[in-house]
């Protein structure tokens, strides 16, 4: 059978573009020859939906757009992820479904079992697992349909009671079709290679994956859709960051195996670029503005926007104080030449002495502290702002995963911004993405490199005044934020006690900022956001065992 | 059989409090004659824990007090509320569990089966449901035992395909016992009402049903705790938002039925005052600062918060600029009168002089729009967080629902603050808690409840200028929030198009803005928030049906 696989990016609740996307290559797959065309989970709607399927018109643009599309598979069959209503009398109202539709109709619909619900998932939320298990029967061939998860319950990570490939006939299927809404982290291609392998081995059946590509606000989808021979070894492997339709002859799959061997820190580097891309797309805007520093995270940010956006729809502000070093407003500088971007400068000197002298006499008496700088760094925020709102240019956060992890960063000041573009991204993996950007030529300064961290907000500070090194920070880091382990169990590991100890605590007294914090793209296993829900009030110190 | 119930006020994650708080009841108790103390669903760590509940360190600290508390089962025995880990090979490595604890120990631990997976919560992130249910034996007497969500399960609103208390032996039971963790909306009193009436009617079995009081962030749990007779009767009705520890002889309850016949509104106050006070109690801090801006929301903002936290610990701030009405400074220095309130004025004038000189280069030829509305709310905000870093007063965030929804707010100005204490509270029901808060005497000055809102940002600004009628306006977000209607279905209810459409694109296009909001006190069965899940960048105008 010829099977063509569709690697798209669909936009969320856009049903007009999603469904003409699908008809699209189901012409082309047809015109080409294919018997059969896949598309991801929930690709009629997007992925994730969220509560928008809490809402019955919704629904019912699931169901049209179903049928527009089912018109289209005549000589061709289609299998299509969309949410499907329930027939049980009890539970929740819907399925997270697979259509498979051919002749022109629906000819049966199939229902994930196994529904994702930790890290950034909440399908149980909204969908109601499979109780029957059925094949695809098409053209004499038995076909195994299963969505996603459905795979994810292998042997070591065992994370639901039941598994649904136990109770379909597998024995009578010639081969197993997978359709995916599977985002993207540095470690995610390796993780969804082991699953499938297992898979395929243990049910000795070949494997066809179809997963998206784009982002959904934070939720990068990478692709990496492949074929998976039934011994386990990849037989194909699509394009990652990039849409791609591929048809395959189920008798014959030519070895295609191109496997992407690219760096973790290219991996992520390619999300980003990808997740600034789809966010001003989707949310219909083209240009952004950034204020630079000096320092090596709004340069990195800078980079990666102007390679999203193209180099003129990035307007860099730099905003000195007195604080502001000679260096930084020449590296910035220097930076923008070098990305050929359009930048200003907008002094704030005169507005934070209004404020100072405004707030003297309150204040008459008491010592300078964070206050004062703080004020620097949201004066720095309303001039961006201000500047976002004129020209319509959405600002991007500047603000990294260590910073955003211990709190060293102002609210409504450098907190600012629409989306955060490195707000996933240690400052230990700043450094590196930025030797990567310079690989072949200098377009981040090597001064902005190489140079101490520092705030500038104070005369002659120095990150490492109030942190500790971002090589032994990021370490712990790591340790509580993706491994969840308590600061005894890190000081076990070797690290100091009194650092790990106040590295915990500062995380833990500044959930409250993250609250406030912009949508962060999610590049690691575990970002910051709706991937990592901490009480607020809650007193915890992680200290205890 | 004497039975205590413990209505109590826990703190997420404070082992050593609610540990103290639960064997001082059970020593109290067991002194009052009392056989049997029953504590609330996950008492010992709080709720709800959230991802505290991956940390291996958080579930060894329940261990430790479950046994601390078993010491002290002695002469008394106590049921409580704590996860446990699964003893099954598959599935997640977590109940939400009763602990039934006797002669100092762990007698029995029954599982949770139906974990409640919607608006605000998302048990299945964490729990594995129950797969065997035993009643309790203690004296010869069968207890059945229910943890909340349990019993919501009832005729018309079949959400969960099993009924855990279809599969117990309830038949050998003389009554039961449902421990709960069920936060307050202005509708949940009646709905717990009639679901535990339900329950009890239907098993023929009398229910002792034990709440949490107390807010965790967001969510307020305002007790109500009660005993239902067999026949679906009330009994007993512990106090709202008030802890209590009351003694019952199961052989003969006294009839002591006096509930609850707050107004709505009434309720929606109580709710407020102590989610702010408990917001600062479990936050370590005691002082609020509010920008009060002559207008109705910071009016009712600071009424509440007195109310919380006492007059002398809120500061409040006026920051007129040149668009500020005389009136709006003198309503405001009557309330604080009328409060016996701190208040101080810091004029902004020079700050905003100051951003639009620095900008009018770059704004040269522009016309005037919300950019400098915007910029004058973002001053107020720089001002107030200067102040609340140097005296370490949490800002309170002063907007309604009905601004919050359409997003007629600025985002880091009059957005800010650490709490969003009127976020749920439409501003209909503003006007008409100010109402009841002036019901014996003149608290909150006439003129502010009688003048047109206006955010006097440019001259003679009002609301009304850019929004329809707020009893127009909240009654279609009513529609499209609370009830999930689209457009569409909103006309056909008589609303008009323009309005409709207009209010609903108002509420889609400011999902970003919501998304950076303060946390918000949930007093309505749907708040923005954690309850309230939209897609960023998701393209659906809810207008097709």
């Amino acid at each position: 059978m010829k099977i063509a696989l569709a690697q798209l990016n669909y936009h969320i609740g856009d049903f007009q573009s999603n469904t003409h996307l699908i008809i699209k290559e189901i012409n082309s797959a047809k015109a080409k020859g294919a018997e059969l065309i896949v598309f991801a989970e929930l690709a009629i709607c997007g992925y994730p939906p969220k509560d928008f399927l809490e809402f019955e018109s919704f629904i019912l643009d699931c169901e049209k757009a179903i049928l527009e599309v089912s018109k289209h598979c005549v000589g061709i069959a289609a299998i299509v992820g969309s949410p499907s209503r329930s027939k049980l009398e009890r539970g929740k109202r819907l399925h997270n479904s697979a259509f498979f539709i051919a002749d022109g109709q629906i000819q049966s619909i199939h229902h994930k079992t196994l529904l994702p619900t930790y890290d950034v998932f909440d399908e149980n939320r909204y969908f109601e697992a499979a109780k029957e298990h059925h094949l695809i029967d098409y053209k004499n061939t038995k076909i195994a349909i299963t969505i996603c998860e459905d795979l994810w319950n292998i042997d070591g990570d065992m994370k639901y009671s039941t598994a649904p490939t136990d109770l379909m006939e597998l024995e009578n299927a010639e081969f197993m079709i997978n359709i995916a809404a599977s985002p993207f982290s540095y470690q995610q291609q390796e993780e969804r290679k082991k699953v499938l392998a297992w898979n395929a081995k243990k049910h000795k059946l070949p494997i066809f994956y179809v997963n998206h590509i784009g982002a959904q606000t934070e939720l990068i989808f990478d692709g990496g859709s492949c074929v998976i021979k039934a011994n386990g070894e990849t037989n194909y492997e699509f394009a990652y960051f990039k849409s791609e339709t591929t048809i395959f002859d189920t008798d014959n799959i030519s070895e295609k195996y191109t496997s992407s061997k690219d760096s973790k820190i290219e991996k992520m580097y390619n999300a980003l670029v990808l997740g600034v891309k789809d966010y001003f797309v989707k949310s219909n805007f083209s240009k952004a503005i950034i204020g630079l520093s000096g320092g090596i995270d709004s340069a990195l940010t800078l980079a990666i926007a102007t390679e999203a956006l193209g180099n003129k729809n990035v307007m860099s502000v730099l905003l000195p104080s007195k604080y502001s070093s000679e260096h930084s407003i020449n590296d910035s500088i220097d930076l923008c030449k070098n990305l050929n971007s359009p930048y200003t400068i907008v002094p704030i000197e005169d507005a934070v002495t209004a404020f100072n002298n405004s707030l003297s006499t309150i204040f008459n008496g008491l010592e300078e502290d964070v206050t004062e700088e703080n004020i620097q760094a949201r004066t720095r925020g309303v001039v961006l702002m201000a500047m976002s709102n004129k020209f319509g240019n959405i600002l991007l956060n500047t603000s990294n995963k260590s910073e955003m992890a211990v709190g060293y960063g102002t609210l409504y000041g450098d907190m600012c911004g629409g989306l955060s573009v490195i707000g996933d991204v240690y400052k230990t993996e700043v450094f590196e993405m930025c030797r990567f950007i310079n690989r072949n030529k200098e377009i981040i300064p090597k001064n902005i490199i190489t140079k101490p961290p520092s705030a500038e907000l104070r005369p002659d500070q120095k990150d490492s005044d109030s942190l500790p090194d971002y090589d032994v920070l990021d370490a712990i880091l790591f340790q509580y934020i993706e491994c969840s382990k308590s600061g005894n169990e890190i000081i076990a590991q070797g690290f100091d006690e009194v650092t790990v100890n106040k590295s915990i605590d500062l995380v833990n007294r500044n959930e409250y900022k993250r609250y406030q914090a912009a949508p962060i793209l999610r590049v690691s296993p575990r970002a910051f956001g709706m991937g990592r829900l901490m009480p607020l009030v809650g007193k915890y110190t992680f200290n205890n065992h």
